[in-house]
C-alpha cells in the first residue's frame, strides 16, 4: 500500500535544519527506549510491536465476535472512556459515511460511559427501549465510574427486555486478563471476553480489542487497520522510515523555539475525532512536570472561519501539522451554471476535491507567510491500511517526543486529582479522610 | 426566568480584585463605546440592540416559513460557514435529542457549505436522493465559496427531484437586503427571503433569521430565545448585571498575568458546539495584531480523560471559564446491584447528575489546586431562555474584552489571507496577477 508521507520543508523559517537535526542523537536514543525497554514508563512498551506480534487468530476471533454481534443487534453500545473510546470513535468516524446515522443498516455503534450527562444515558435509554442492542464493556478495573454507571443502567436495561440469557450472549467483556470486578462478573456470568494487556495504556490502545471490536462491528476491516500499523511498525523500528522521529524532532525544536500550540488540521470532517484520539495521546503523555504543547485541532475549512483569524494573526505561539488526505473515496464535480451569478462558473467542471486543496495549499503559504510553521502528513486516502499507519506513526513519534521532552510519556498521574476529590465528595468508601478534608474547606 | 451567574472567586490566586477592578475604568469605556457608536469597528454594532429591536412580525414571519419547510420536508439543509453556520448549530444540539438522528420526527436539519469535502457532498447527495428536501441558504453575498458550491449542488438536485416550481418553494434565501448574488437569485426565482444587515457581523448573527430560522425549523423557541438575549442585553446595557464586563475584565487580567489560553469547560456533551460557537466568536474578535487568548474548548468528564492531565500538569498557562448546568431535563438514578462487584452501591439511588456535579466541583478544586484559574457561568437549565442569556452575555463581553485588548473586536481581516491565495490557485477572474505571482512562488 501507499505509504504516508511527512513534510517539514515549511518549517525552516522558524528552526533551521540544524536546530532539527541536533536532536537527533537524543532521538535515535529515545527511540531505543522504546524497544530496550531502558526509559521511564517501560511497564507501558507494549503497544510498540504489537501490530507485529497481533496473530491472525486473535484477529479472527474479534471478528466473529463482531460478526455475532452485527448478526443480532440493531445498536451496539461501546462503553468505556479516554482511549477506551477515541480510538474506536476516530476510526468509525474517519472510515464511516458522513449521513451514517441516518441510513438504514444495522447495527449502529453507539458510545456510552464516556460521559456523566443524565440527559445523554436517558436519552439512549429511551432509543434502545424496545430494540435489540448489546453491549461492549471496555474497563481494565470495571470500576471507573463513568463506564460503571453507564454498564449498570444499560446491563440492567438489556437483561430486563432481552431476559438475563440472552443479555449474556450479546455483552463482551474487554478488561483485565485475571483481576477487577469485570473479569470477575464476566466470568460469572459468562460473557464472552477479551484482554487489556497490563503493558498498554488506554491511549495507545486502539490497535487492542479495545479499538478493534467496535471498529469491527461497526463494519470495517481490522486486519486491514493492524496491517497498515505493522507495515509503519517495521519501517520505524527498523530505521527505514524516519518520518516518526522526524516529526518528533520537528516539534520538539519548534517547542524549544517558543512555539507552545500544536494545531493539528484536518481539511476533511471525518477526521474530526482523528484530532481528539491525537489529543489525548500527546496531551496525557506530554502535558506533566509544568511542561508540554497544548494540541488543538481545527477542521477546515469550517474552522478557517472560525480560528482561522486567531491562527493568521495572533500570538505567534503557534505550529500546525496538517493531516492531508490525497485521494478521496468519491468524485462530485461543481457543475456549470448559465446565470453564473454566484460567480464559480470558473471552477465549473472541477471536482470539489480540487478546490479544498487549493484552500489547504492556500492555507498553508497564508500561515507561513503569517509566521505559523507548518509540517504535512499525506495521506494516501482514507482507508484502513492508511488509518493504521496513522496511529502508529502517531503512536510512536509520541513516544520519541516525550522522552525528548525528558518527561514519562507513559504515565497520567494528573487524571487522578479530580477522582481523588470526587470520590472524597461522593463520601466512597475508604475516602474517609478525604471526605472530612474536602468538606471542611469547602465550609470556608 | 433564572438568570445565569458568573462566580470568578476561583480566580483570585492568580489576579486579585484589585488587579481585576483595575480594568474598571477601561470596561466601562469599552461598554460605553459598543451604544455610543465611538470605538473601533463601530459599523458592525448592530448585535447590541438587536435583541430589544427586534420585531414580533419578523419573529412570526421566521416561525411560518419554518412551519411551511418543517411540513413539507424530511430534511432541511442549512447552508453557511462561519457564522452562519455555528449559531445554529450551537443552539440546536444544546437543545436537542442526544440520539435526534436515529429518532423517526421530521424535519432533521443537515448542514452544508461549512467545509468543502468531496465525500461529505457526495453522502449528502446520496441521502438527500429521492427524499423531500428543502433548503436555507446563508451567505451575504452570495459567492463565499464553500457555501456557493454546496448550493449549487444541492439547487440543482432539488429542481431536478423536484421540479423548478416546488423547489422555488422549498428553498429560502436568507442574504443582504438589495445586492449581491444571492439577492438577485432569490428575485428573479421569487425564493422567500430574509435579511442579513451590513450592520452585524456573522459571528454575531444567531439572533438574526441566519440563526433563528434553522432553530425554528429544528422545532425550538425562538421567541424565547430572543426573550433571554432581551432580558441580557437590558441588564447589561442599563449596568443592572456586570456579569458580562467582569467576565472580559478577568480574562483581560489573566492574559495580562501570563494566562494565554482559554478553555471553555462543559459538563454536558450538548454544549459541545455552544463551545465552537464561543471558539469562533473570541477567536476571531480577539486573535489579531499578534495578540489575543487562545480559545480551545473541551467537553467533560469526557476530556478528563483527554486533555485533564495537560490541564493539570502542563504548562500554567491555561486557564478555564466553566459552563455548568444546574438542572438535568430528565432524571436517571443509579441502580443498586445486589453483588456491587463495580463498587458503585456508595452512590446507588443517587441521580446521575449529581455524580457528574461532584467530577465537576472536585475538577474545580484539583484545577485550582493545580495552578489553573477557573471561571463558572451557572446556568439554570438548558432552555431556550437560558440560551439567549448566554449568547448575549458572551457576545457583549466579546466587544468589551476585544477594546481591552485594543484591537477591533468587529473585523477579520486575517480571513482573507487563504481566499486570496485559493482565488489565485484556482485562476479566478481578477486575480491574474495573483496567479502568476503564486505560480512563481510555487515553482521556486
Amino acid at each position: 500500500m501507499e505509504k504516508i508521507q511527512l513534510n517539514i520543508s515549511d518549517v525552516l523559517a522558524t528552526v533551521s535544519r540544524a536546530d532539527i537535526e541536533a536532536l537527533a542523537p537524543e532521538a535515535a536514543k529515545s527511540l531505543a527506549k522504546l524497544t530496550d525497554h531502558s526509559g521511564l514508563g517501560n511497564d507501558f512498551l507494549g503497544w510498540v510491536k504489537l501490530p507485529t506480534s497481533t496473530d491472525e487468530k486473535l484477529l479472527n476471533d474479534i471478528e466473529a465476535t463482531a460478526k455475532a454481534l452485527r448478526e443480532d443487534c440493531e445498536y451496539v453500545v461501546a462503553i468505556g472512556i479516554g482511549g477506551s473510546y477515541l480510538g474506536a470513535k476516530a476510526v468509525i468516524e474517519a472510515l464511516g459515511n458522513s449521513f451514517a446515522a441516518y441510513l438504514p443498516g444495522a447495527p449502529k455503534v453507539l458510545f456510552a460511559g464516556q460521559n456523566i450527562g443524565e440527559d445523554y444515558l436517558y436519552e439512549l435509554q429511551q432509543l434502545l427501549k424496545g430494540r435489540k442492542f448489546g453491549i461492549i464493556v471496555i474497563s481494565k478495573s470495571g470500576t471507573t465510574t463513568e463506564p460503571a454507571i453507564a454498564f449498570r443502567l444499560l446491563k440492567e436495561q438489556l437483561e430486563q427486555q432481552a431476559g438475563k440469557d440472552e443479555a449474556r450472549k450479546r455483552i463482551v467483556a474487554i478488561t483485565d486478563a485475571k483481576r477487577g470486578a469485570l473479569r470477575t462478573l464476566a466470568t460469572s456470568e459468562g460473557y464472552k471476553t477479551f484482554v487489556i494487556e497490563d503493558n498498554v495504556g488506554g491511549r495507545f490502545s486502539v490497535l487492542t480489542p479495545v479499538g478493534l471490536l467496535p471498529i469491527a462491528v461497526a463494519g470495517y476491516d481490522i486486519k486491514a487497520l493492524v496491517e497498515g500499523a505493522r507495515e509503519m511498525e517495521k519501517a520505524t523500528l527498523s530505521g527505514k522510515d524516519m518520518s516518526a522521529v522526524t516529526y518528533a524532532m520537528t516539534r520538539n525544536a519548534l517547542y524549544r523555539a517558543g512555539k507552545k500550540i500544536e494545531i493539528l488540521v484536518n481539511y476533511n470532517p471525518k477526521l474530526h475525532f482523528f484530532g481528539e484520539w491525537w489529543k489525548q495521546l500527546y496531551g496525557e503523555s506530554e502535558g506533566k512536570d509544568h511542561k508540554g504543547i497544548f494540541p488543538a485541532a481545527v477542521d477546515n475549512s469550517t474552522d478557517l472561519h472560525s480560528m482561522g483569524q486567531w491562527i493568521q494573526d495572533g500570538e505567534r505561539t503557534i505550529f500546525e501539522t496538517v493531516i492531508s488526505v490525497a485521494e478521496q473515496k468519491y468524485e462530485v464535480r461543481i457543475p456549470s451554471d448559465d446565470d453564473n451569478l454566484d460567480g464559480l462558473n470558473y471552477i465549473a467542471g472541477k471536482r470539489v476535491d480540487e478546490v479544498n486543496k487549493m484552500a489547504e495549499l492556500g492555507t498553508k503559504l497564508a500561515h507561513v507567510d503569517g509566521g505559523v510553521p507548518n509540517m504535512q502528513l499525506v495521506v494516501p486516502a482514507l482507508t484502513e491500511n492508511a488509518l493504521g499507519q496513522m496511529i502508529y506513526f502517531f503512536e510512536a513519534a509520541c513516544g520519541v517526543s516525550g522522552y525528548l521532552l525528558e518527561v514519562n510519556p507513559f504515565n497520567q498521574p494528573g487524571v487522578e486529582a479530580y477522582k481523588k476529590n470526587m470520590f472524597a465528595l461522593l463520601e466512597k468508601p475508604g475516602y474517609e479522610a478525604e471526605t472530612a478534608a474536602i468538606k471542611q474547606r469547602l465550609e470556608k
